[in-house]
């Protein structure tokens, strides 16, 4: 078992550990069977930063929320930034939605329509001046694009179609901007999407330069995928630049991070851990990307945050001295052990003793019930139009 | 190569095979992500039953379209009887929709509320008087229930609920009456399903009685799952009630019928004409069950019927003494080999011909685009509320 | 957090439990590409008990092996029996390996040959008297029997021809023996499989009788598979006889149990936990079945073993009142939260004070190590033929 | 319907290509369960080679096979190179199978012990040689290597090690020599696989040089994902070197090219000559790589040339004129529809006149069948080592 009786360097790491979380989750979302509302639910871009600040203030590891545009679009995004920050967040990355217009129906920047590219590279460019307005360092680019059925478009049009479109982009960043490229293999496309894998993403990221790199999203990937070798074998190429937890049982569940598969998150953070990109100096974001269709959505991005904190708590507690030794004579039932044990421990402990430390309540889900905060915004946020998918 | 001197039988097998079009197909829909709504799209049951007629009027092979409910509700069944009538099809399969109230948040017929699960089994007996009002003789169900987290309901006492719920129904069927009980992998459940497989479905339509039996839609399995094992068996059984027919490459992707994989479909249809179900007499209901969120729905519609038409017509054509013969025999080469004679067949005259014979345009696709029904559609349909998801 | 100030029952529970080891685990096993062999691995059906007697001696919870036939048919079933309990393990389930003759290159049971089907029947029956000389309760039945090519036999014919065969074994049963029937989706045959789910395995038990019941091999499922809903459904229709359990990824990997997923074994073992089952009255055997390709096989199996017991201690900690309370008034999250309590509980103290208690090693792996008979088997099993895939 | 009264330019397409065979598809293969071995089959490198050119006899478009080291080594390459000259065959793709030996099974090339990777990367520098003795131009290089077990080694380091040894081997190749990556999902590595994806093998292929080119086995992806996308992506980086043709349900199955999805099979092929790979000066290497462990290997191998030339036959006839115009204004059933008129047209007489006009049997399987090959190979082949794995 692992010795736990110097935890000095694994709670700093952990209090360092920024995790970001999206204004989307607040609002209402669903299937398309159905979107249930939930009381409460934020109407405005504030609310929605209002609620992150909330998650940030229970747990004191997701100071940034991530805005999505158009759905977060207001006048004045200084003001906005100014607003997060007296609530004590950040605007973390500008996503850009692209998916929602009519125009967009055969996609957007893959459109075969050149008009239709044009809008959709503008929203692009559009994003950047956000950025620049917010002091967001982070566009993420994820695209729906793709086709429903063989022949509908030319496959390899598309990628030309896709790179031009990404090297405007890209030309525009200022400072340390820079930009996420997220894949994802189906949905709402069902035959062909145009970045379905990393390999397709880390393609153009190549392509466009170093202010590009990979965003992973957990749960848009094939069945059967080994996420952590990805993990590793981008951080070897220096081109993983974002996550999007949330977890997954079938297709792009968007579930709470480490619902599904809390050994699977482990490895990811241990390879994180591994690659010595656990530093916020290395530049990886962490991000929550994840819906909330039946349960509570503060209290389940709380629960998220948590998780991600004990994934990363017990890749932290591995014995690396002694698993690389046991890998290099390979000894595997050892090396597999080792990381075991890591993983078998305990360590929501650690993570109350740290929040302690901070000054915070060591159960942030039950200090945010008994906070009122759910009541207040349940009878506050009556009237106005709830935000959900297109809000 | 098959020899094609005497279609005789293939042609009269053809004539008499029927295909059912869903009324939720013709109305607008699409995926979480967005609703992509089409000009001319119907407003209302009638206008659903029309474009269905009209589908029947070109391909002369989808007499029947099945309603929705709540969505298909109106004041007088026995008046939309005969509006279809005379139209020229029937009213088909009633379905039974739980899963957009409010209350179904947490399942309906499974939810862990009496009161919940009281309204949805009322509901499944009230799709029971629309058939006897529409003289329906199928109750399909359909149900969203499940779960997105372990742990969030038992899911043995889940089972007991439905099986409660199922007697009830099963009990009020009347005359010919009967059950087709549908399963499903995922969506929108992303944890647990309550009939998740066939296995499931077959189970409670055994406990229910003879008047209960499966309907499998091609859409719901797991990758790699052999559909055509899952007719042969239950063919088998006497438990095959009927199909929804569409198309999938990764989930529940509701394309075009014959779109994805239309080896898979010659190989379902082979299984029901060598079990002998072809036979409108032995009374598996063969319907569409797909939605057409960025192409035209009727001539989608259309292609789908077609699709499924020629699949079954290389299905006729296998040499089944040929077949049996080698695999008696073992000779696997040559057992395959007949079998891809048929399916590399082009059968696309033959079901021209039989077009023509039966006094149809052979192309039903460009006669309906030189029909002017869409332009008149499109025309008509201004103003009140474009049918869809929920409508 | 879990209370853990009263683990009476806890500990009761499992120091009941009982894991049944197989006989080929201990043997040499590898993929189509290689097996590699390695030094002291058993030669004779005696060694391979020996080997499972050591497994059972360092973990109290093994007092079982399964043999397999025909690789450990011997003259005198008796003798091997009373051979068995002089080492402290008992012969458990007998296994009919029907797939490395000649003559089973198309099916045993389902070959289109009658002569090849007469000689896989008796094969079965042969397993029967094998128990009657044993004592062993349960005929455990998997078939390899399959297609690889669509067309290459009939489906449903193959259908009847294992029903017959599974009809003739089931009658030759005599005083509490019975059928355990086991399902795999693919693997050897690529195309279908003639019991590829559980429903399969369950429709044929259904018609054998109640002295036949389904054996889950966790392995042996499509990708996106719920096991622990089987698990669930299966025990409340009285028919989850047993359970093989081993690790996968991707297909049947036969990984030691736990090692890929061991938030789903917990599930599985919550399940049994709940419906009343692990209970050894209850009759359900928790069988491994698995090979150990690249890692010493004892103390392999050993961890299984531990795998097992700590995923069925977590299941046990689960707060059921209160879990039952959350569930049925609906709350998602604490519902969620009063399972993963118990699942992030570190139960091996508890394991550990457990073995203490029997006398045992808290570590039975390093008891192992230290025992000197890993060397022991090495130096003396020399000479002969290593047994492995056929031997 | 697609216009046949002009096929000169499909035809003369057809008649330029190439499909390479692979020597081990005629020798015995299996799973790990059994390898059922069959009369005839080669016992030498050379009577492989005189199946391999049996297969073109037939074919007319199969005049090359390619070698795997070591099953392939014999004492005199060149002698070799001129014995299967003399039979109309050449030497293709040399396979270095670096996963037989003991040393190999912790990994060869990522091997944590350096004197292993030292003797792997030997033998593919022993590989590049026999291409300077042969005259072959590729270097196809697929590597077993990966882990069981989570912790079990350093993925990161692998990819180090990896790429050293591919870099040894890149600075080997002289004169037109090429590497061919080749990448898989899993098997034999159950956890993580070194090069499990078409994003890892680029990568490689893109730091060592111009020289290398990924390799596609149609059988080694993950379930859903869409093969035809990666050909398209890999055409227009100029990365796309080769492919190894066969057939899966489920995993690496090895079916014969053409029998689980023809319909993949084509949309792969259209994406090659809407790309202009289809053109021998290109450079793209058609191969088959599978196994026939049931059914008879010689005609196996002829349906699968057969079955590779009717895809393409369809892929050129596709009506890229008119398909280009219905996309370009987001036409998506015409596209789809123009698309699926090549595919269903029954190309077979047209791959029966181009054999007749070549001095073809139009049939080559009954061509085969009536030639007594098989007979004489039967009858001949006595005595000796029947090749397999191994051998």
């Amino acid at each position: 078992m692992i010795d736990l009786s110097d935890l000095t360097a694994v709670k700093s790491a952990l209090r360092a550990q920024r995790i970001e979380t999206p204004s989307w989750a607040f609002a209402n979302s669903g299937t398309r069977f159905k979107v249930f509302p939930q009381a409460g639910v934020p109407r405005t871009p504030e609310e929605k930063i209002a609620d992150a600040a909330t998650v940030h203030r229970f747990t004191g590891a997701a100071p940034s929320v991530a805005l999505h545009i158009p759905w977060d679009r207001v006048a004045d995004f200084g003001a906005l930034t100014r607003y997060a920050r007296d609530l004590g967040v950040e605007v973390g990355a500008i996503n850009t939605n692209v998916f929602q217009d009519e125009d967009y129906k055969l996609g957007s920047v893959t459109n075969p329509d050149a008009g239709v590219r044009r809008k959709a590279t503008d929203h692009l460019l559009e994003a950047i001046s956000i950025m620049d307005a917010t002091g967001s360092r982070d566009l993420k680019l994820w695209f729906s694009d793709g086709l429903n059925y063989p022949g509908q478009d030319d496959l390899r049009d598309r990628q030309d179609r896709l790179a031009e479109a990404l090297r405007e982009a890209y030309a525009r960043l200022g400072g340390d901007q820079r930009i996420l490229l997220e894949y994802k293999l189906f949905e709402p496309a069902f035959y062909a999407t145009d970045i379905p894998d990393w390999g397709t993403a880390y393609a153009h990221c190549l392509e466009l330069g170093e202010r590009a790199t990979v965003c992973i999203d957990t749960g848009h990937h094939a069945p059967g995928t080994n996420i952590e070798f990805i993990v590793a074998f981008l951080l070897r190429a220096g081109k993983l630049g974002a996550f999007d937890f949330n977890s997954r049982f079938y297709a792009d569940d968007d579930l709470m991070a480490g619902a599904a598969d809390p050994f699977q998150l482990f490895r990811i953070m241990y390879e994180i851990v591994r690659g010595g990109a656990l530093d916020p100096a290395y530049g990886i974001k962490f991000m929550l990307d994840q819906c909330h269709n039946i349960e509570a959505k503060i209290p389940a991005i709380i629960r998220s945050v948590m998780n991600v904190q004990e994934a990363t708590a017990k890749a932290l507690l591995v014995d690396r001295d002694a698993l690389r030794a046991a890998q290099r004579e390979g000894r595997v039932l050892e090396s597999n052990a080792i990381l075991m044990d890591a993983y078998n421990t305990d360590v929501r402990p650690i993570l109350a003793d740290l929040r302690t430390e901070a000054g915070l309540d060591p159960d942030p889900i039950a200090a945010y019930r008994r906070s009122g905060y759910q009541e207040k915004i349940v009878a506050e946020r009556v009237g106005g139009d709830q935000a959900g998918w297109g809000a």
